[in-house]
Order: C-alpha cells, then structure tokens, then sequence
C-alpha cells in the first residue's frame, strides 16, 4: 500500500509499504476513505531531526473495514467507520469516565509499532473501542461535505468541542477563542452548540475568522499579546471571558489567556502546549482564582452525538476543510498547511 | 489601643497605637473578640526584611460592632460578627459569581492604610459587605470552642472548604488532601461534609493527622515526594485521586499534587503558592486532563451556610485551635506555631 512517512522536518515522503496485518485479535483493518493532516503534524514538520528511518505519519481517518480479528466484535466487514485520534478498550474506568486519552490499554497512531492513519489501509488497535459505525452512509456515494464532516470527529471538531466542554461552556457564557486554526474554530462551532451567549475570536486571517463568524463568533479580535488583552477586556466591559479556549501551544496564547480570564474563570487549552513550564502563581492564575483544563480530546467520548448531529444535518464541521488532495500529494498538503495557503487539508487514497 | 505589626522575619510586637477612626461613611468599628494567627502569617514571618517601620498584622476576627458609617445598614452596633479576611462590597459582578475575593472595591487587611485585625480595634472597610452578623450569641457568655469555631470562618475552615468546593468534591469523590496544617485539616472536614468517600491525608504529625482522622480522613499518609505519591497511587489501585486539595503552598506539594491527580481530576490549590511557574505541559497536568484550581478564598461566599451549621453543632471547625493567647503574647504565637509546637493560636484582646 502507499503511506505517508516524515524523514526529518519539511521532508515528507509517500511510499510504498507492505500492507498492514492483523497482528493481534482484538485489531482491525480500515481501508481509508479520507484521511487529513492535522495542525499537530507541523510541529515535527518543524522541528524533526533528519532521520534515514521514515516515521508513519497520521492519526485521522474515515474508512471500510477490511478485516477484523477475532476478538472484535462491535465492527465487521464493510462497516463505514470513524477512527478517533486515539485509540482505547473504551471499557476501563478512565474510558468510562469519558478520559480515553488516558486509557492504559490505549494509545496513539504515528509509530513504528502502531503505524500512520495517512495511508491506503491502517491497523486499528482495539478496533471495539476505536472504531465507531457511521450508520446508512455509503462513502462511495456520500458527497465530499458529509465525508469532510465525519472526518472532522476523528479530532478536529471534537478537540474543539473537549476544549469547550472542559471549559463548561454554556448558555449566558463569555466565551474567547484564542487561535483561529481549525481546531479554534471548530472551538467557536462547538460553543455555539453549548449555547455561549457570546463568542470572540482572537485571530488575523479573515479568510478564517470568517468561518468563525459564519459558526456564531459575535466579535473578532485581531490584535495580539498586551493589545489583544486589552482589546477582550474592552468587550467585556473590563470583566474579562467566562471561558478562554486556547487552541494554539504556544507561550503567547497562554499568557493572553490568563490575561484575559474572568475572576473565577476557567482557561481550557487543546493546542497542544509547545512548553512544560508557566506561570500559575498569584500573579497569573491564583491570584484571581482562575481554573486550567483541557488535554488531549478524549474524542471517544463524544462520537456518537456528534454522528447524529451530521447525520441530522445541524452542523457542518467538515467545512474547515478547504482542500482535497490525492493521497500521494501529501506532501504538498503539509507545504499548503504550513505556509497558511490552506486551513486543514483532506487526504484521498 | 494594642495592635500587632512585624518589624521584620522573626519580629513581631505588640504595641499602644491610636484607636482606627471611621474614614469612609461605609465603615464599621469592631472591638475584636478573638483574633488569631493564620499560616500564611509565617511566610513574612521567615522571609521580611528589617524595617524601621512596622507592618500592621492580622486578618480573622470576631468581633463586636463599636461604631459604623453613615452609609452602613447591615451591621449596627452591638451586632456580634465574623469578618471574612478580605473585605468586598460583596454587591459587584464578581462577589455576586462568589468570588469576592477579587472585587474591585475590594482588598485586603494588613497594609498601612488598612490595618490588621491581631488587634483591639479594627477598622472594616465596605462593612455592609465584609461583616457578617452572628445571630443569638452573645459573646460575653459563649464558651472558647464556639468562638473558636466562628473564628475559623474568618478563614482557615471556609479556605479549606473552598479548596474542596473549587475540586467539586462529592459523594463517590476519592479525595487527597496534601499538609496536615490547619487549612489542610480544615480541608478534611470540609470535603467530608460534601460527601467524600474516601479521604486520604498527607502528613506526618500526628497529632494532627489524629484530628484529620476525626474529621474524615479514612488513610494518612506520612511519606512524602516520590514515596508519598508511590501510596498514594498503591492506595488507589493505580487510579489516582479525583481530587487533589493543596494546602501548602510550595513547589513538592504542588508536583505531588500532579503525580497523584487522576487522569481528568482536579487539583485544588489553597496553600497561597510561593512560585509563580510550574509545571503545567504534557508531562504533568495536559496529558492526563488534570485539571488546576483554586485561589485566595472568597469565604464571604460561604459564610451564612457555614454559621448555621456551627450553630447547629454540625460542626466544630475551631478544633483546630490548640492555644489560646492574650494579644500581648501575639510574638508567643507566632514562635508556637512556627515552631509546629502549636497548629493555630487564637488571641484575646
């Protein structure tokens, strides 16, 4: 089969592999209908070492199952399915608790051992708990908007919608997203659904924060750093936001966020943080009891509502998605992400 | 009259300055019934430089009303009252969200301009909002362990139950609560009225961890750093705490705070922190959904509920005091309490 490897940063290469097998009962095997490039794969595009060993690229995807072993038993055959970002038994207690990214039998896509998800075909670890059915879909007569949709569950639109989820979003909410990627407007689309009053999003390029307006963002702001503090504080009547979801990494969005949280607030990150340490003290967090969440989107937990919501046609998150490349462009879809000349790119085998 | 100010570490006097005078028309005198001396008292205790001036101490009192403003209407003189050890008009945006601790009329006891409360007379800005009345009790006739209780709402158990109220601490909840001291205890008894299960105590005194296992504890736990969280996790078969109260304040409590913290569970600080960065990436909160809270406690917010359960006898949070001292030995409590010869010292003007 073809699949996506990273040989170092900026050095992605789309190569012939042996087919993935089925290497213990509980695994299954998807050929994928779309696959995508996440935000997340720029960091190493970035920062990898040369290597002469490719890493598999990937962790998204729409498929059919191929193959399953023979301990699976909620997939079968021909099932149309979403893979989340990671994967997970879905039974243990953190699962239970609606913390997948946390289960001790799970794990994430993109290594020697598990593989890529940017690929013809992939193996799917725990396929019980990692696969869900997208029920009466027939990808090969689904148009590209449902099937940029469903992709979106994979991670995207739910990494924005944990993000709001753990920042309690809800009616009457102030809400700042800070990051206009598609992971902070899928944050804006995932607010709305949860019913924020209002919705400001911090972000520079209008070809996005026009979706953003288009997903219920009542405000937009430009202005960056002390200036884009002051800016949100302006709007709130020097209140500052209920709830600040940063969907960026980076020290700079954070630093924004704590400026601009509302005593008692709570800061909710999903961008994944490109730091270990921050401020927290009496001067940043502490001081006006402003709460910290967010991590890896356990995105298992929320499949099915979201299914059903696309399905039922109430929202449309695949609509970040502004390109469709060949599988074997995948290299240019990096390039197309990482120079901002595309939001999110979907990948077709 | 008689008042407590800090020369410098380890320099505490007690002396004859002139009685507060009302200066705004919403303030109230108070002749202090029972001050105290609070944990974080010892921080400028250790580390104040030498000054020729002298630093006015104290924040929790009960207390009599002696005189009030022109503009004060909830309090009036003779009225028995608790002051919470922030004063707020407790009318504002954020004391109506209960966080009164960052009203902006607001502040804080023990500056030059404010004046302390380890003293005869005190002066309370904002009365109408930072005293809070006292029914049926007169304090001439009421016994040392009631005043001692009402005393703690000042601070010590409502920032405890702050701790475990921001943790959202309930039944099912497994609980850790890091440090023995006062608040630490007091976080004890405060997460057992909210309905813990399980409440697991870090400390090694045990005299004191005796009162946390009266108070609720169900485990102590007298290790600290890696060994601390190694029981912790043991008693937890591996899971960890759904809930973490930070009673310390200082950087190994924080970091064994996280090292303990289930996957998506709370860490709630109340030890006034004595850093500003920690470790917050995804080696420590962000990869398992931990998630911090916590702040300077807006006892104001709590304060009626608990009065009530004192006076019911549901509770009898002034166990926590172990000595009582003239206000002329002020320097005798600090020395006792920071010597760990005493857990908390009350004074009697």
């Amino acid at each position: 089969m073809r699949a996506t490897f990273m040989y170092g940063a900026g050095d992605v290469r789309v190569e012939t592999v042996p087919d993935p097998v089925l290497q213990q009962p509980t695994d299954a095997i998807v050929r994928v209908v779309r696959a995508c490039v996440c935000g997340s794969d720029l960091h190493p595009y970035h920062s990898m070492p040369a290597s002469q060993q490719g890493n598999p690229m990937g962790h998204e995807l729409v498929g059919v199952v191929e193959e399953t072993g023979s301990a699976v038993t909620n997939v079968r055959r021909g099932d149309f399915v979403v893979a989340p970002f990671a994967f997970s038994d879905n039974t243990c207690v953190f699962c239970r608790e609606g913390f997948q990214t946390a289960c001790p039998q799970g794990g994430w896509y993109g290594s020697p051992e598990t593989g890529g998800l940017q690929a013809e075909l992939a193996r799917i670890p725990l396929a019980d708990g990692s696969l869900v059915v997208v029920p009466d879909v027939d990808p090969a007569t689904a148009d590209d908007g449902l099937l940029a949709s469903l992709l979106s569950l994979s991670d995207v639109y739910l990494t924005g919608h944990h993000a709001a989820f753990m920042g309690e979003v809800g009616p009457g909410t102030t809400v700042t997203v800070v990051g206009d990627g598609a992971v902070g407007l899928s944050a804006v689309l995932a607010s709305r659904q949860l019913g924020a009053e209002r919705i400001i999003l911090m972000g520079r390029h209008t070809s996005r924060t026009d979706l953003g307006r288009e997903w219920g963002a009542t405000d937009v702001v430009a202005e960056r750093g002390e200036d884009g503090v002051a800016r949100v504080m302006d709007l709130t009547d020097g209140e500052g936001s209920h709830v600040v979801l940063e969907a960026v990494g980076l020290m700079p969005a954070y630093e924004q966020s704590y400026g601009i949280v509302r005593p008692g607030g709570i800061i909710s990150r999903v961008g994944v943080p490109q730091y270990e340490k921050a401020p927290v003290g009496f001067g940043s967090l502490f001081g006006k009891n402003a709460r910290l969440a967010g991590g890896p989107a356990p995105v298992r937990a929320y499949q099915e509502a979201a299914i059903g919501q696309v399905l039922a046609g109430e929202i449309e998150p695949g609509k970040v998605f502004d390109a469709v490349l060949p599988l074997d462009d995948t290299a240019e879809a990096y390039r197309l992400m990482d120079s901002r000349e595309a939001l999110k790119v979907a990948l077709r085998p």
